[in-house]
């Protein structure tokens, strides 16, 4: 295997759509996410996600980056104008339509529609849930940032409302989302399931961490 | 399978490890990275992050959450001290060395020899690399913010330099990250190796993706 070595230069030196496909491969795998909306006039719009973050969980929050006049455009807008939008992971069986969402759409059309899922309305906010995802979130906007650097705006949203399978949660509050069918994004096409090397023990420095076990059965909390 | 909805409330009323495993579930997969840090007095630090996230290719930036005052005080303090720091996917063969990283360690000790992995100077930064890692990204710090809502910190840094294996490499830019041995996280301690589903072709509104063969033989453009 012979090593390889980019400099800032030669990044910048790469042709558009390479560089993107190149950058966007950088951090690692993420999150495959579909962002639910819903226009003033009714519309309901759907969005491929790949850049939700964990923020925080007291108060529970996530992030995510936009690139405004790109194709999340009409989510942007219907987030900015009803302050709330949904969060749903992409599971397996329905990859390629979730892929099929980062195309650009017409405002009036419901990617839902277009692509073959099913808007679910939510009793708690004004934007569509993906009735085949088995991980839901309901979320309120609380925050837009602009990141001057490049241009991109940082969406912060309060989590109000998570819809999931009660198989999924664990006692201590992990939910297992490689059962729950969710999967990973690298690049910017690429879509990956996973398999679970290991669940460690919280981490002490005067010990090696342990493997702790994950039974799928082992019920809920509450 | 039985559906469950959590509130705002229910989250709330979770304990807070409990929370803590919960809410970081529901972002999805998370990206399992090291990051490599040296401090004024030349000691290397290395912690554990799951919140490195794309921000944009051009400039190529990427963003991370971490909260002041924890584990990472050290990594943080010497970011801001030299302005540099690398971020080193974590491979499957060290996934529980990694974790180990999460761990409180003195601000004297390096946690490369305390769990054994081998710091691997920068011709170019003054931040080791992880050895072990077969992708090494070499930042400069371009920004730190103060996210109000709950006092963590993002931090956006440019990419200034890459290492990786040259076989991983497709002609159209994209590191096949999935080859390369790199795991995905989820909650705040679950290890997870990939299986490709598909890549997709570019999307567009009226035709659905076709799926883009990967081919690890197929080089390098330059």
């Amino acid at each position: 295997m012979a090593k390889k070595v980019f400099s800032e230069h030669d990044i910048k030196a790469l042709p558009q759509r390479v560089r993107a496909n190149f950058v966007n491969s950088l951090s690692g795998f993420k999150s495959a996410n579909l962002v639910g909306t819903q226009s003033t006039h009714g519309v309901h719009n759907l969005a491929t996600i790949s850049s939700a973050f964990h923020i925080g969980a007291s108060p529970p929050l996530m992030g995510m980056i936009m690139r405004p006049h790109t194709v999340v455009r009409d989510t942007l807008e219907n987030i900015k104008q009803t302050g709330v939008y949904t969060i749903n992971h992409v599971h397996h069986s329905f990859v390629k339509q979730a892929h099929h969402c980062s195309a650009r759409f017409g405002s009036d059309i419901s990617e839902f529609d277009a692509v073959g899922l099913t808007a679910q309305p939510s009793s708690k906010i004004a934007a569509p849930y993906v009735a085949e995802s088995f991980v839901k979130i309901g979320l309120e906007l609380e925050q837009i940032s602009l990141i001057e650097l490049n241009k991109t705006e940082m969406l912060i949203g309060k989590i109000v409302e998570v819809i999931f399978h009660d198989e999924h949660l664990l006692e201590d509050g992990y939910l297992d989302i490689e059962s729950s069918g969710s999967v990973a994004v690298s690049g910017l096409d690429s879509y990956h399931s996973t398999k679970r090397l290991a669940r460690f023990s919280y981490a002490k420095s005067d010990i090696e961490p342990s493997v702790v076990p994950v039974s799928a059965s082992s019920g809920t909390k509450s």
